[in-house]
Parts: C-alpha cells; structure tokens; sequence
C-alpha cells in the first residue's frame, strides 16, 4: 500500500511542518515541501499530491492572500479538510554554548525579525540583522557559517538544525497566533464541531447585498466566525466575500442557507466543511462559555 | 516657519516612500523613514512628526496587521487623513550594461521574490534568490557589491542606487495593488468623494450582531467598500470588525448611522474621513458606472 502524501509550504523547518506534523505522523505519510502556497495548492488540485498544509491567516511565513487566491480563483476542486492554529512562537537560536553577550549577527526572514523589533532594540542593540528567505534557512547559516551569529525561528527549526535556544519567546507580539489548512479533494465528513468556509461572489457592490446574505445566517441562528471583503480581481466590479461559519454543510440549517443564498448572488464556492481547531483564545473562550451555559452543555 | 514633516515606511525606496511622494513634495516638507509601520503611527501619535504614510492591504513590505494593529488597539488620537493606491510593480534592477544571461544572483525581499517566483523559474532558473531586508537595501547590495548581481525592486529603488531597469514588470500577479494610507493627529475636511474608515468592537460573537449593523448603513444607502472581522486580541471573546464606508462623518446619513450604531456596540472607533483614492480597477469601474448613469453623473 502507498503511503498518502501530503505537502507543505516549506523548508523543513517552517512553522507550516509544525502544523502539519499536529495532524499526521511522518512515519505512515510521506511529506513534500514546495516553496509556496500556491504550488503546495496546485499540486493537489493536479493530484500529484494527496493532501497540502498552508498558512491562511497571521502568518509569520508571509502573505497568505496567495492561499486564498490559489484556493478561491486558481482552483475549483479542491476543499479544506481541516485546520490547526499555532501559537507564533519564535525563539532566538544558536549553536551550542553561545551566550546572548556574545552574538553579533541575527538571521531570519525580515517578517519574522519585524515582529521581534523591539526585543532586539533591547537586547541586542548592536547586532546586524540579516535578512534570511525562511526561518529554516536562517537556521541553517548560523548552524553552518562561523562567526557568533544567532537565528529567530521556530522550535522545529532549531531541531532540525541542532540548535540550541539561546532566549525562549523573542517576539513583542506574544499573542500572536497563525491558522493553517489543510487542503484536499476529497470533503471531511461531520466530527461534531465542525466549520465551514466559503465565498460569495457578488456582482455589483450595492448597499444592502451582504445584508441579504447575512441574514440568510443569522435568520438561522448560524454563527460567523470570519468575514472579510475583497475584490476578485477577475471580473471589474465584481466582489467577493470569504465567510467561516460554524457548523457543517451536511447539516440542515447551513445547506438550507447556502440554497437561498446561491438564488441571489453571481456565484457560491464552497471550500469545505471541517473540524474546527481550538486556538487559544477560543479555548479560553469556549472555557468560560461551558461555565457560564453548563445547563446547554449536556445537551450539545 | 519650520517644514510639516512626514515618516514612512522606509528605507528610502519602498513602495511607501513612492506613494508618499505623490501626495508630499519633497522640497517643502521634511521625510522621515522608520523601520516598521507601527513605528511611524507611534512617532505621530507622540507628535515627533506631523503625519505618516503606511501600508494598509496587500503590500510587498510585509504585513499590514502592523499598521491596523497600531492604529486600532495602541494609538486612540489619530485619523487617517488620506489615502494612494498603487499599482505593485516590481522590475528587475541591475548595473549599467547588465545583460539578462549573466546574472547569476538576484537579491530581494522574501515577500517580493514570491510575488515573482514564476517569471524568475522561466527567465532566471539558475539564479540564486538572496534575501534582502527591502527592496531598498537589495538594490543597494546590487550597487555597491560585485558579481553579476541583480535585483527586484521598484522604480524608486532604481532611481535612489542609479541602477537600471534590466526587466519591467516581473511579477506574475501584474494586477496587484497597494493601498498606503497617511495617519495624523487632525481630521481631514470633505473632499467631495470621501471614504470612512471605523472599527466596530462588539463584546460577544453572536449571530446577527454584525446585521444590526450593517442595516444601519444599509438603510440610509451607504455604500461598504471593505469589511473585515478580527478578535481584538486584548479584550476575551471580543470581536471587532474594520469597516471602510463611502461618504464623510460630517455628511448626516453617515453620523447618523454611527450614532445609532454606538448605542447598541462595546466600542466604535472612528478611524477617520478622508478623499477616497482611485485604484486602477475602481477607476474603470468607476468610468463604467459614469457611463451607464450619465443621468445621475451631472447632478454628484
């Protein structure tokens, strides 16, 4: 039997192998790394590869308007199957035995470096920055270059590349956390808490059409858990809507909307229904809203 | 008198030095660059310098949750007073007399060199891609190192390090575009076609509280140009939406819609009022609503 495949936006080392490796074991999957998320993508929608990870929201590995393109405009068979949301935790790495005092050059992809500007400032004042295409890569140089330089990346990056962490959470954003997907073509089936993603096409910006849609939802007692407006950038006028609700498209209220919804509006797509991950602010959320409703508890 | 002063996200040569010289002239006002978004919308909030210009959406310098994230949650004194949409154009940089097939390194930011990934694997595929931290400072190792070196970068870039223009245009997405916006302590007087920015903080994620709010504007025919859910990441369970609007606080249907607002909402901030700039795919949207409402047209 042929393992499944699954691919990411790599290098090894990334934040999205972190994620992937949350929800497969590498020892029954062989994983494949492609530079973007849109090749990771592409290669599923060609059926090179079975499944792919990409970052979708706050990442520390680049925009993630290339996700939603390649996933919304690029491709039309393919559907989200899961989600793993990540705390963004980058730490300053070293080789064994370097001391803080002692670094001079500081390597990691300037996104990453922006978001732990003022813990350089203060800990480091003097050290060069140096700019690095991924946190694996500026890894991979302090591990293999001389000179008494540091790198900021995630943990994984440090295994990878038996580095020591010098200094644990050097961002000034500790808060910050990045949403991955994982894309398929096969859909997920209901787990019980589910979500589900889709856009909405519309085809002319007038007062009032988000309106009809949203009540569509909220008639339904459904709960939206993103919304964010965009052009298509495909068809002049034409705008579009991404929207994550809670819920599962094999059940009633949510398929019920999504009909009424595809009578008066240019185009519906569906990009999957899936289990919906817990971050940590929604675990916290969830935490405090069990206490306060425990009487609805039981019966969900 | 002493100049007005503006920062922006520099160094010099970024996007945001281009779109803060189409609104500024140079000659009659002091530039200042800073290193990160939020840093230039602190700057203006302590009133070390008069305004600044940021980028907002979708933008080469990295991410723009920097600039919402400053200007939403750690300023409450500035408005946006204006706003420039550009077209992302990135052309490959050399020395004088560098021809395409010797050009054995190309140095640029992460984020830029995905934008171009395409282009370099038909064009370049041998090419070593280096990381620069800006456009700006890959055009200055262009300049002042040896080898045959090239970068990607903007026309500024060019212009700053006296490089030349070996390739125009070498992003695959040629259609994208960033908007930049300018921050400062005063409010902007209407323009005549104006554009409202606000963020709308509710306490709880329940269905139909985004409706309620949305019927405000929709009722009295306001036109939403953007709409954008995020957890505010300050306050548990506390949502916020970012809304951008057609129309000026001082035109009453607009006041009106945010006074009713306010009384059912945990917070509205008003980002300000400001002359709506004209993106390319506005502008012929625009050109195309003028002539199927030529009627209309003589009266606005």
């Amino acid at each position: 039997m042929t393992k499944p495949t699954f691919g990411f936006l790599g290098p090894p080392g990334t934040f999205t192998q972190e994620a992937l490796l949350q929800v497969v074991d590498p020892e029954s999957a062989d994983l494949i790394y492609y530079p973007t998320p849109e090749e990771v993508i592409l290669a599923v929608a060609k059926g090179e590869i079975g499944q792919g990870m990409v970052p979708m929201e706050n990442s520390v590995e680049g925009t993630v308007n290339a996700t939603i393109d390649a996933l919304g405009f690029e491709t039309d068979n393919l559907v989200i199957t899961n989600e793993v949301i990540l705390a963004v935790r980058l730490h300053l790495l070293g080789r064994a035995g370097t001391n803080l005092s002692e670094i001079t050059e500081v390597y990691s992809m300037p996104v990453a470096t922006a978001q732990c500007r003022r813990w350089l400032r203060e800990h480091l004042p003097n050290a060069k920055v140096i700019a690095a295409n991924s946190t694996a890569e500026a890894a991979g140089r302090v591990a293999y270059e001389k000179g008494s330089a540091a790198a900021i990346g995630p943990n994984l990056a440090a295994q990878l590349f038996a580095l020591e962490v010098i200094e644990r959470d050097v961002t000034d954003h500790p808060e910050a956390e990045t949403r991955f997907v994982v894309v398929g073509r096969e859909p997920a089936a209901p787990a019980g808490r589910d979500k589900t993603s889709l856009i909405v096409f519309i085809a002319e910006d007038k007062p009032g059409a988000l309106l009809e849609i949203l009540t569509e939802f909220s008639s339904r007692g459904i709960n939206l858990t993103k919304i964010e407006s965009r052009p298509t950038k495909r068809v002049l006028g034409e705008y579009c809507f991404f929207i994550d609700l809670e819920g599962h498209v094999k059940d009633d209220i949510v398929s019920e909307a999504i009909t009424s919804i595809e009578a008066h509006v240019a185009k519906l797509r569906l990009l999957g229904s899936y289990p919906r991950a817990i971050g940590r602010l929604d675990a916290e959320r969830l935490a405090r809203r069990a206490r306060s409703a425990q009487a609805r508890a039981g019966s969900e």
